[in-house]
């Protein structure tokens, strides 16, 4: 049993619901996560970057973290813990077939040279699809003591995922316990 | 001649210079780029994001596309052509295997259960590992009339790639005459 749970644990917690396609808005409705009560950010569409990372099959995404004013300065000063009142914004698209690849690089396909190169290139380019869902960190050292200080929510086209998926948020984080529970480096 | 020219054509704009792996500071230093005279745009690092992507090998890296203020209004009013002032800038750092993934899913993957498509999950994964380069296409619809209004640039560690370079970017843009020369769309 334990095994099994552990890797659902972790396909989980990186996935969110797989299932869920419907579009993250960016807006905020202010209903809170389960457990950690946490909620979407209002205006989180418009954090800084901080990194942008690619998770395989079967989610198969491509994903963005944005940080809110807190959290970019605390990446940029090197600071950890980081300091209460960071959040960051874990975003995912489904990655599909890249048009500026295959629009780019479509005609010298056809015209038969490196092609072998080209569409292997081509093959494993991708761009942002549909939005799946979007995760939420909130630092409070005080209110989440219990898990690291941080408290964890995800969100399907603006609402709170349910109790069980928020579950596996803290578990799957503890291996970063040395970066402070975060794995996303910033990307200069 | 023309096969194999249009083919480099369509790499070298994707690409920029591979070789280039320094890091992009994101600081301007007022160098302005050859044919087009752009230079890196202050504060771009600081810019909304747009969209991400992935270019496959030989490149192999994750890109993310930010937009000034200009861009970033013209993208959600679905403003087309983009307004005189519009800059895109286009980040891209070459892609690492995930640290995320690996160590949220590493144990269970030692511990055997779903070990198959968690490996298939970690092989496929990356986070954004050194910065390649920086491109950046700017808006005026006078001064760049001959190469559809926009102005292009690439920049490496701060410092405007070559002229042969900057000849590549807009015969791989002509594509997406019909979106006005840019590739990217906005992802919610």
């Amino acid at each position: 049993m334990r095994r099994g749970a552990i890797s659902v644990v972790a396909v989980v917690a990186l996935a969110g619901v797989v299932a869920s396609m419907a579009p993250a808005s960016g807006q905020a409705d202010g209903e809170a996560a389960p457990i950690y009560g946490v909620e979407l950010p209002p205006g989180y569409r418009d954090w800084r970057l901080i990194s942008v990372a690619r998770v395989g099959g079967p989610l198969n995404d491509l994903r963005a973290k944005l940080g809110n004013e807190v959290a970019i300065k605390a990446y940029r000063e090197g600071k950890r813990p980081f300091p209460d009142g960071t959040i960051v914004a874990r975003l995912a698209w489904r990655q599909v077939p890249s048009g500026e690849t295959n629009e780019a690089v479509g005609r010298s396909l056809e015209r038969g040279s490196s092609a072998d190169a080209l569409q292997k290139l081509l093959a494993d380019s991708f761009e942002a699809g549909p939005p799946t869902n979007v995760q939420v960190m909130v630092k409070d050292s005080r209110k989440y003591a219990s898990t690291g200080g941080w408290g964890f929510a995800q969100f399907n086209d603006g609402k709170p995922a349910d109790e069980a998926v928020h579950k596996t948020c803290f578990p799957c984080h503890e291996p970063a316990k040395d970066r402070d529970f975060v794995f996303t480096r910033y990307a200069p």
